[in-house]
């Protein structure tokens, strides 16, 4: 029988030790860096915008010059000609005086503020009408007015997504540095495996969970060392897990169904390194292994799709996060049992549903059903002190 | 002056006429189709499980030979040997034997059931002692009890997640067809632009919203051909916008911010096809341009980041989800406004806000400021309709 211990626990033990938030840092191309997270501040050198800049149509001018300035008075100033888009403004303007400029254009010496264009008449040769008075820095970003250097612009532990692109871009950086993303090497032991290219002759199936597993910490910010299958021999298995872990960061082991199979893990675990638990008092996910194993934390996986999937799930993900990867977020939705769902004290349990208007209903199937995940829009845990659920009560469906 | 239309007008002239529901599909890799659409139903060619398994470590038995077995009256077996892990179980059991078997060993001819192992003791030579009776199947999945031979295991249009790639390998489908992802191309005109990688001198300022545009695109399921940075000549774009609406589905125009430059769009949408719209009442993305032009869906964004960013998200991203596109779903939360909005009547305003304890704080910014994005969590939108949000007011936040 096993020991077990609560997922809790499990959860606990298995980052305990973890000092580091990362497993290093590295730099990535602008164009790679939605969905990373930044391992240090990032901090402006240079003044957004690089000069001052119109923000309309119109004419630079010195505000004072157009002050008392109305439909029935305007201010008239003497035209210098125009600023060109992307140009040095060259041309200084002095008092009575003003310029033709551009959104976006740069503001000449000179002057401090824009005229809009519909406020303006230049019909007079050299001549333009100002029919509305305009404030110092009206219509005008300074240089510097959104960021200045030194500002930290973009904060250590932020996820990346297409609405910090435009300051890195308009920073000139092409490059940030980012945390890793943790590598995870998945072995799939068990004779009875084939890859899932080839066609199960009598008592094969495919290997199933190195598929699953690599797509699933794809999806939560991970790289995969997929060192395939790996038939139930203590020194193959040893040495594959040796290899893995030089190569990875964390090894996950997705076990031999049989029982001799699961424990070979468990030995290998022990005679290299320390095994810190056996069993999981979780369903499905209860004989789940625990370890560090060639300097590496090492993970021995049920090998029902289902119960890795879970176990994933709850107990390695958490400690994928602890590395430094981008979890998914974990979307939650509140839903209303269709049935009861009685359940073993002392163990957590969890149970994949189907949301239907509103209504979370269990999807059951025997051990070992691979068609659970895909057919259920989430799943619902019994926690390890509660009896069960009743028909009617409010729960918490967390969404794949 | 634009004659401009609202939001929903915009987004509904936009779409009209598309009776596509995607650009084309394409067979996808299992260990890439993470995320992507299904362009048919997936229909299982085999049967899951390929055979009959014991889902525990015991003895495979005919469920008649146990009746009535109990602790004092254990039913005595002849022991016939062990079924091997993924190997045919070729040992047929007749009338008053049994079999070792482990879990997901394949049952032999003449058992229709497994007794678990701790219900069983094999002291006596080549005896098994049976303690507990079982029902037939008991602790066994019959072949396809999960799947069978033309059931659908993943409907039409479903979006990829790492919970369909088990029953995907376990049917050995490696290629899934999926939707493809629409091809967008990307310009940026303006004299006063240059390439991210440089420093700007007086007037220049950096190519901002290729790279914002292209990373937003990336992050909604489409493929991105940036055609770079374009002069402020009708000639050059012209060219360019032909070229891009051969090698993309859609395209998209990132406009000088002069006015000059941003009619050029507009002039040769006209010339070379049908100009739909000029100017849209939201803010910021009043000067948006759409037309069909050399066959394809051409936008002409406004030149600001922020601007640029709300007309994709509002007015082409449903154009891109109508086309196959992965759309990312709308993620909202409801927080309390922590100062008054007022807004015009006969527009549609879209605030950026900040999420503090439930609150939504709006963040200003003068026109163009780059930061904005990326300083807040999320955007609120007054609708045309309304002249304003109240301070204490409920609002929906969508986040970034």
């Amino acid at each position: 029988m096993l020991n077990v211990i609560s997922t809790k626990e499990a959860t606990q033990t298995v980052q305990n030790g973890i000092q580091l938030d990362s497993v290093g840092t590295q730099v990535v191309p602008l164009a790679s860096c939605i969905g990373r997270k930044t391992a240090s501040d990032i901090i402006s050198g240079e003044f957004i915008p690089p000069f001052s800049r119109s923000t309309v149509d119109g004419f630079a001018v010195s505000a004072s010059d157009t002050y008392g300035s109305s439909e029935s008075i305007p201010a008239m100033l003497t035209l210098k000609g125009e600023i060109l888009m992307g140009k040095k403004a060259d041309t200084k303007i002095n008092k009575g005086e003003c310029i033709r400029i551009s959104t976006g254009g740069m503001l000449p010496e000179g002057a401090d503020s824009v005229v809009m264009l519909e406020y303006t008449q230049t019909d007079f040769d050299g001549l333009c009408l100002v029919f509305k008075a305009v404030g110092p820095f009206e219509n005008v970003t300074k240089k510097g007015d959104d960021i200045t250097p030194g500002k930290t612009v973009i904060q250590k532990g932020t996820i990346l997504s297409s609405t910090h692109i435009g300051i890195l871009a308009s920073l000139g950086i092409t490059g940030v540095e980012c945390v890793k993303r943790p590598v995870v090497a998945v072995i799939s032991t068990g004779d009875e495996l084939i890859p899932i290219t080839e066609k199960p002759t009598d008592g094969k199936i495919r290997n199933i969970n190195s598929c699953m597993l690599s797509a699933l910490l794809s999806e939560n910010g991970c790289d995969v060392v997929d060192f395939g299958i790996i038939k139930d021999s203590k020194n193959l298995l040893e040495e594959a897990l040796q290899k893995a872990a030089k190569q990875s960061d964390v090894v996950l082991i997705s076990g031999g169904s049989s029982a001799g199979a699961r424990d070979l893990t468990a030995e290998i675990i022990n005679e290299n390194g320390t095994l810190c638990f056996h069993g999981i008092s979780m369903k499905p996910g209860k004989p789940t292994i625990f370890g560090n194993c060639f300097g590496k934390p090492v993970f021995g996986l049920p090998g029902h799709p289902t119960a890795a999937y879970f176990v994933s799930v709850r107990v390695v993900l958490p400690l994928l996060k602890k590395l430094g990867a981008v979890i998914r977020p974990n979307r939650t939705e509140t839903a209303v049992l269709s049935c009861n769902l009685p359940s073993n004290h002392g163990r957590e349990e969890i149970v994949c549903v189907k949301l239907e208007n509103g209504k979370a209903i269990p999807v059951f199937g025997k051990s070992g059903i691979v068609s659970l995940l895909s057919e259920s829009d989430g799943y619902v845990i019994i926690g390890r002190n509660c009896e069960g659920l009743k028909l009617g009560e409010a729960v918490t469906v967390n969404l794949f």
